[in-house]
Order: C-alpha cells, then sequence, then structure tokens
C-alpha cells in the first residue's frame, strides 16, 4: 500500500486546470499548489514558522547543493532535511539534473553518469542515478526526482533526443535503485521544444509507474508561449491520477496559464530572489521598493494582504532596501512568498467555482497582461 | 502630570542592585532591562514580533543614522519611528552625540554644534543640542537623549573637563528646546575616567530635573574595570529615584557587573553583531557556531532556550553560517537577544530574592570567569 495518493476532486469546466490534493507521509500538498525553494535546506531568509505562514504546503530542497554542504550523511545525522530544517510539512527534492544544465560549461554527460565541478571548490563530481537516490534516500525527502538529463536550449534535434531518451533510462534506473516506501519517485519528461519528442517521453515514463510526473528542462530562456505550448501537449500524454509538476516554473502568470494547461504543481526561486533584490508581486503588478517614488508612501504593497510585510508602509519597506537592512529581503520575500500562495488558492478556489478562466484574464487585467 | 515615572520595587540585599519599572506611554520597562538596538529603525535581521518575543520591553534607535536615512521628516510622514518600525512598544534615541566620537578623525566640536561629514555620502552634517532634540522629537520616540560631547579615551584632563562641562551646557540647551510631553529627557554623565569629573557632572545633571540619566562615554576601549569603577563611583551621585542607563554596554558580565553597582538599563549592538558573524552566547561561553566541531552535533545552543534558534541543531545553524545562508545570522541574532533578555530576567528574579550577588557567582562560573 502506497503512502502517497493523488485525488483530483474537480476539474475546471473550460480549462484542463484541475483541482486535488496530493498525500504524503508528511501530510496533503493542495494542488494546484506552489512549493517555495529551500535550496540549501532553508527558504532564503525566512524561518520556518514564516514560510508556514505564506500559506505552503511542501517546500523543496535541493539533492546536489545539500549533497555538496553540509553533506547528505551529515543531513541524515541531523536528523534527515525535516529533523536538520525543522520543516514538519512535505519535502521534495530535485535530482541534481538541473545542475547537469546550469554547470554546462563545464560538464559531461555519459549513459553511466554525469560530471561537473563543483560550485563551491571546482572538485569533480561524479553523479549517477542510483547515486541521486541515494543522497536523496539520506535527505529524506517526501519526493524523489529522478535524475535526467537536461540541455540547453535552442539544441540540435539529435542532441535533444538523446538527452530525452538517456532521461528515460536513468528514470528506469532510478525506479530501480529506489529502497525507500515513504518516499514518492516522480519521473521527469524530457524533449525541448519538440512535441512529438515530449508526448513520445510522457508516454514511455507513463507506464513505468511513477508516483508523479514533471515537465522538466523548461524556463530555461524560451518564449513563455513555447513552455505553455510544450506543457498543452504534454500534459494529456500524462496519467490523470497523478500529479503534474512543472519544475522551475515561474512569474504568476506562467502558473496561472500553466495550470489552465493541466498542471498541479510548481517550484522557483523568483519570489525569494526577487524578494531580496526589492521587487515585490502584487496584483496590480511589480514593485520597484528601491524608487524614490516610494519614499513617503504610506501605504502597503497590497491592502489586504496578511502578510508581515504588509503591515508597514512602502515607505519603510523602501528605507530598509537603500540603508542596505536584512529586514527588507526577509520581509519582501515573505510577501512574495505569500503572493503565490495566494494566487494559488485563488486559483483553486476559481476552479472549484468553474471559473478559472474568468479568474486567469481578472489576474492578467491587474497585472497589465491584457 | 509627567507621563514618565520610574518604580522602584526592590533592592537588593549585598550589592547596589535595584529592581523597578519605568513607565512611558508606549507601556512599562522592566529594570534591570536590556534594550536592543535598532539603529536605522529595525533590529537587524530581526522582525519586531521576534523581537518581542526575545522578552525585550524597549528597543533604542539612532537620530543621526535616521536623521540621513530616510531623514527625520521622511519618519514623521510614515508614523514616526513607531509607526514605521511597527515596533507598538517603548522607544529611546541617543542623540547623536555618540557619532561625534565615533566619527571623530572628521568631526569639529564648537561651543554651538558638533560638525561631521556623513558615513554615507561624505556631506557636511552639523548637529547641535536643539537640532538633536528636533530630530528626536520628529521620530516621537518615548526616551530622548540630550546631546553630549563624547571624547576618546586616554584624554588630556583639560580635554575630558571641557567635554564634560560641554555636555553640562548642551543638556541645559537640550531640555530648554524639548517641546514634547510625551517624551523623557534623559541626561548624559561624562567626565572619562576621572571619577571626581563624572560626580561633578552626575551632581550638576541631578539638580536640572531629568527623567533619567545616563552614563556615556564608556565602553569604548577602556579596561572592564575601568568601566566598573566609573559607574560604582557615577550611580551613587544620581537620584534615586530616576532610572539610571549605562549606554552602548555590553559583554553579559558587563551588564550583570553594572547592574550590582546601580545601573538599570542597557543597550548594546553586540547580540546582533556576534549574532550575524555565527557567535552565539550561552550559559557555558561564547559558541563560535564556524567551528568544524559543531558539523554533526544534534544539540542546540541551549537545552532550556525557547528561542528559534534553539529548535535547531547546532550542526544546522553551522551549516547555515558555512553555506552564507541569512537564516544563521537571523537566528543566532534572536538566539543572543534572547539569551541578553535571561540574563535581565534571571537579574530581575535575583534581586526580588536578595541573591544577586549569588547569581553573578554563578554566571561568572558559567562563563568560564572564576
Amino acid at each position: 500500500m502506497s503512502q502517497f495518493a493523488f485525488e483530483l476532486s474537480h476539474r475546471d469546466a473550460t480549462t484542463s486546470a484541475r483541482r486535488g490534493v496530493f498525500l504524503t507521509p508528511h501530510g496533503p500538498v493542495q494542488t494546484p499548489g506552489f512549493m517555495p525553494v529551500g535550496t540549501q535546506g532553508t527558504v532564503k531568509g525566512v524561518t520556518i514558522d514564516q514560510v508556514a505562514a505564506t500559506g505552503a504546503h511542501m517546500i523543496l530542497g535541493n539533492t546536489y547543493h545539500l549533497a555538496l554542504r553540509p553533506g547528505h550523511e551529515t543531513v541524515r545525522k541531523l536528523g534527515g532535511l525535516h529533523g536538520m530544517s525543522g520543516w514538519e510539512g512535505p519535502i521534495l527534492t530535485d535530482s541534481g539534473g538541473f545542475q547537469i544544465f546550469s554547470l554546462n560549461a563545464i560538464n559531461n554527460v555519459t549513459e553511466e553518469a554525469a560530471t561537473f565541478r563543483s560550485h563551491i571548490d571546482g572538485a569533480k563530481v561524479r553523479l549517477t542515478p542510483e547515486h541521486s537516490i541515494e543522497i536523496q534516500e539520506a535527505l529524506g525527502s517526501d519526493v524523489a526526482m529522478v535524475l535526467d538529463h537536461v540541455v540547453a536550449l535552442p539544441a540540435e534535434p539529435g542532441v535533444v533526443e538523446d538527452a530525452m531518451a538517456r532521461s528515460i533510462r536513468w528514470a528506469k534506473r532510478c525506479l530501480e535503485a529506489a529502497s525507500r516506501d515513504d518516499q514518492a519517485k516522480f519521473a521527469i519528461v524530457q524533449g525541448g521544444l519538440d512535441t512529438e519528442l515530449r508526448v513520445q517521453c510522457a508516454t514511455e515514463l507513463s507506464s513505468m509507474g511513477f508516483d508523479g510526473y514533471a515537465v522538466g528542462g523548461l524556463s530555461v530562456g524560451e518564449a513563455p508561449s513555447e513552455m505553455y505550448r510544450i506543457t498543452a501537449a504534454t500534459c494529456p500524454a500524462l496519467p490523470e491520477d497523478k500529479p503534474r509538476y512543472l519544475m522551475g516554473v515561474g512569474q504568476p502568470i506562467d502558473l496561472i496559464e500553466s495550470v489552465a494547461r493541466g498542471i498541479d504543481l510548481f517550484d522557483c526561486v523568483m519570489p525569494t530572489r526577487n524578494g531580496r533584490n526589492g521587487l515585490a508581486f502584487t496584483d496590480l503588478g511589480k514593485v520597484k521598493l528601491r524608487n524614490a517614488v516610494h519614499r513617503e508612501d504610506t501605504q502597503p504593497l497590497e491592502q489586504d494582504c496578511p502578510c508581515l510585510a504588509c503591515r508597514h508602509s512602502r515607505g519603510y519597506l523602501r528605507h530598509l532596501f537603500i540603508a542596505g537592512e536584512m529586514l527588507g529581503p526577509i520581509l519582501v520575500s515573505i510577501h512574495n512568498l505569500t503572493y503565490y500562495q495566494r494566487v494559488m488558492q485563488g486559483a483553486r478556489d476559481a476552479i472549484e467555482q468553474n471559473r478559472f478562466d474568468a479568474y486567469r484574464e481578472e489576474k492578467k487585467r491587474g497585472w497589465g497582461l491584457v
């Protein structure tokens, strides 16, 4: 009996948006849902209580980063990622596959393994599918991602197809290497911007019985419309009864457009990275807090936002950034994470009310995208 | 009828330690008490809820810094320091006098004003006693400090005496310039390491009817024993029925030794500055969290500490510092602020039980100072 289940409770009347809940040993994840990124075992600048208060159900940790520092065996000794970080809800770990892409200049992929240089000390890091699973089992996440071969786009068709085929073989090796029943395994669909390859990959992976399916290799510089096209083509080739996760995405509009195409889960560093730089997301678009216009502005970022930042004025938030105070990045990270969760809560409500398309239009108007 | 009162409830049987409460328009301050420093309108890295959770009653803001950035008129428009920061408890603001000392290389003091260059853009800043009060009234703190003339030690006797005498004249000008009944005025005793000058200064200021009295110009590099000697000589020359505040002090042992000599209030950047650098205060002395010995340590900094940091292991805290994660400085700042408040709570309890000397010995043993 699997400790994981995905229960779909509602489908939107006019889009492919789905409302569901993904059950894990550390609690339920309401979908569509957004996972804050905690690369090194912490969502940057935010305590676990504050992360929970944003409304997040599940957070993400990075296998590659944690394997290098503090080391997955150290994480295991400190109680696994849950015990170490104190986060009691579900955790998903990526596989290191994205680092094959992002550390591209120095990497080398063979059928056996990916090899790249540590961003910390330049040491050679060799990662096999089996090793990725071993690390994730030490980390003790609720969801382990398979190791995939991500390539930079645009790429020659042969390169994309080769990486896609390798990703399928690696997914199989991950499944065979896995030994923990309390850890779900999610496959990752590759295939670049070629819908035929994507569908082929999705179909093959679907036959292998994973607990969930991700769309990977997107949000790497392609146009949003390309990403939406691939997502729309891929989702129908995935099992209806498993969660679908679009990796590393994205802007609020990307989340909404992808939910409309059948995606259930997202993760992205955008809310915290932008928050640290003083860029806040709101229903009326992005606010650059360093701008002089906010100097004496007594209004909060958003009137109806319950977050810690929004009990302060924009003028105060601006001051914190201009003065180089840590509290600025902290508060705006919290606001942005809260905003993403509010957008997703709104999406879940809209799906249940069969009005997701109206919700999308409403959001786009606010963001100035129509 | 003053909106301020200081009520002494108990005196320790064998030391000069006092237990009291300082009443302000924004609530009571239990004494002996420690004020976290919020130089630029924020205790660095810590939200106001987290500051309150450490047990702090009153925080400090810096007149010089806030006058330069965001500007005191901007602070006024954003609701004063209380409205802007969201801190609902009492706030004390310093006067800018310490910057006359700390920006010494470029400053110039006349009878009329102190002039120094902005640490931000090098612009000339001219500060008179009247201007210091005007700024503090715009900031809206509960307690305004008079502008004093702080000199670097050691100094020629004539220089110290001259600065002391000027500090008295400036204190009088501050008192005359003040217009807000809801803002207490605290005088500052100067006089270097000369007890006669200190007593003379304390006596003259005491006759002027301030709401409280500070011992200034210490913790500027002199030996702790010198600071204790001056504090012990100065306190008896101050009114019994007003709070006594030792500015910018210090290490936990300095707080304890100064409470024993009759001091009621303290402020210092040490808990947050050290916290940001990974140095934690504990009952068994300081802990350098970056040390490799903590790598796989599953113990918290202190078993009985209720702070956010102490629900995590030392191993996790070390990881956060080694990985350069903001959460490390945040958590250890919170721990250190909590530790300082716990030391002061212990001091208050010990005074009420007439066992302050035993408390001091107990703490010194733990800190390895006996």
